[in-house]
């Protein structure tokens, strides 16, 4: 058994680089697509306050970017820490990816019908679901990859508690801000963007990890 | 001649290395632009009951995205084992490419031809031959691959056999689900769902995989 | 001097892997969004007899397929033989994606005025002069990699004069098929498929290259 | 301590390349969507002329080309003399492609708006902030790079001043350029297409770099 050990490790670590490829080529692609959604403002003689008109579909647009981006440091993190693949975690990424390619769809009804007191609602609860399906994603890709030793033996267990600390009150985020986004929708979708910055701004993670290298 | 080999490996190499990064950035962008094709619905009171009416279009969304996930987990296998590529490799490979990225537009006459009695069957019909034309050029790739002596001398003989014994008979299945469909259109969707599935799940698949690598 | 030929190195590899990994980018980008510009054809009882009447757009995609696949394919030998990149090169390629993710732009073009007596004339022309820069600018690539030295020395002589050979008959092509398609535009375009087919197959650039690897 | 080197260094070495290849994907699919901005002409029987009057969008088009493809050589160069990356520098780079992926929103405007006297001048001053931004987040990115360590300890002190010198006077560029903008629109984005050339064209960075790596 110990023969094949080699070769199952060179084919696991080329598996990985194609998933690592693949969701990066997803993610840098449903990030970009986010600007087709933001609509050319009808022409008028005032351009500017045309596109002053047009904020929600900035906002939205701001809110998809900063969230696709949290979720992608998040998955660049989960990789980093991760020994090999196997066939379920590559499973479980593809339906990761579905979900964020999905996003623009709901960033263009967030835009569409904004001041449209019951549609908006129903934009905002759609948008919502999504945003925690994929914050629930990434924390199943992180359990599982724990769970079944995935992840690097050499990892610090601190970092490994650090993680899973920061990714589980999210999905309780989530939860609570499409509740509130029943009510007040567009201060959910601020409540979104908080969330995203959560993961963005490096309080916390920068803390333990500013590593000075001394030169070679 | 043994002079040339380590140069011609090294040239080799590098274009197999291309081939992933170019393919997966191919199927990255086919799987995302397919967002683009879900219509927004028209502007009603009832948003709600406009997106359940857009039903296909997710649908076909979800066929599409499941089918392309399940080319690419092909596609990754075959690479992994695979020692070197050849040129006429190559040229199968692109063949692949065209009828994978060509998808999003049968995906769009779906979701825009449902319910239209014979259009619709026009649709599922060119839809279906399109994924028969992928999953063909998957198995052709594969085929070739063992006949010309591209894969690793390493692979084992069982796996090989088993890769094999799973891409044949999807063919099968589409070409019987491509009959159905000229009389029972949306069935035949679901039976394209359940097929790309067939793929994805990893049943049987993970069976004699789960390699557990010690600690190095 | 000598000391510092280990760093020039690493940052040109360094450098070379981004030119191929952004290229493969475009490259792969480009070639999906032109499934884009197939219109979806005006709904209609006889949606076979619709699809069958928008030809010239599948055949201008098939068309814009094969070239930028043949691009490609040009592409990939030439980094393969490529020692090291310096910054005209850079600056090279860089043109060289101008032009090849400008080519959906005149494949909607031909596709959308196909038939009208004179504007065909201007889009054929229009297209066939996009195409000819392309191939040019592979040229220069190629021509330039060779005059300063960035060629590989351990390349074959032979390889080297056969691609040479190989690259500027085809600007001589699409001279001629650029003014054919003044006169007879769509027999131009099949001309410039059959011009991206002689990239594409195999033939001649197999018969030196089959290389079979004994097992490691 | 210094046990511990060896595990920081990979994992942030994984990280960086990640960062690459995501940045990479991110420019790729804003270049190459700046082609869908590009109107098709309205069908008209002197095709060429209605090609002529779409002058302004590909100017845009050219520009915006231009402006990316000069950000991705900075990106390039500054990611070849990073020794590793820390957290910040991975939210500053998302950072500057929020900023690049935007750009097709203003490029379309510039299209759009041109030869109407007071939305010109709105669409040139909105583009060119979004130019000066990328601009101000190139250099950001660079500064924190030195200012933290980050760049490789090999670096030549030379080639580090040489890159300070070239970014600081783009922003005071791209300053005036929007001051001019106000009063003549288009003049300024013919400056702005001459500062995408001051970074592209490789006059004076290639004098110091030509290196001439003899054969192994």
């Amino acid at each position: 058994m110990s023969e094949e050990h080699p070769r199952s490790r060179r084919r696991l670590a080329l598996r990985s680089a194609r998933l690592e490829g693949f969701s990066d080529g997803i993610f840098a692609f449903a990030i970009t697509l986010l600007v087709l959604d933001i609509a050319l403002p009808i022409r008028s003689p005032d351009l500017l306050r045309s596109l002053a008109a047009e904020w929600p579909g900035y906002l939205a647009y701001f809110v998809s970017f900063s969230t696709i981006g949290a979720v992608w440091l998040s998955h660049t993190v989960i990789t980093e820490y991760l020994d090999h693949a196997d066939q379920v975690l590559l499973r479980l990424n593809l339906l990761l990816l579905l979900v964020v390619s999905f996003l623009p769809f709901p960033t263009r009804l967030l835009a569409a019908y904004h001041g449209q007191a019951r549609p908006e609602r129903v934009a905002v609860t759609v948008y919502g679901v999504n945003l925690l399906l994929s914050s629930l994603l990434v924390s199943v890709l992180w359990h599982y990859s724990t769970r079944e030793g995935l992840i690097r033996p050499d990892a610090a267990d601190d970092d490994v508690r650090f993680l899973t600390k920061r990714l589980n009150p999210a999905i309780a985020g989530y939860l609570a801000l499409i509740a509130l986004g029943l009510f007040l929708p567009f201060v959910a979708v601020t409540g979104y963007l908080l969330l995203a910055f959560y993961f963005i701004l490096p309080i916390g993670l920068i803390r333990p990890r500013r590593i000075r290298v001394s030169p070679r």
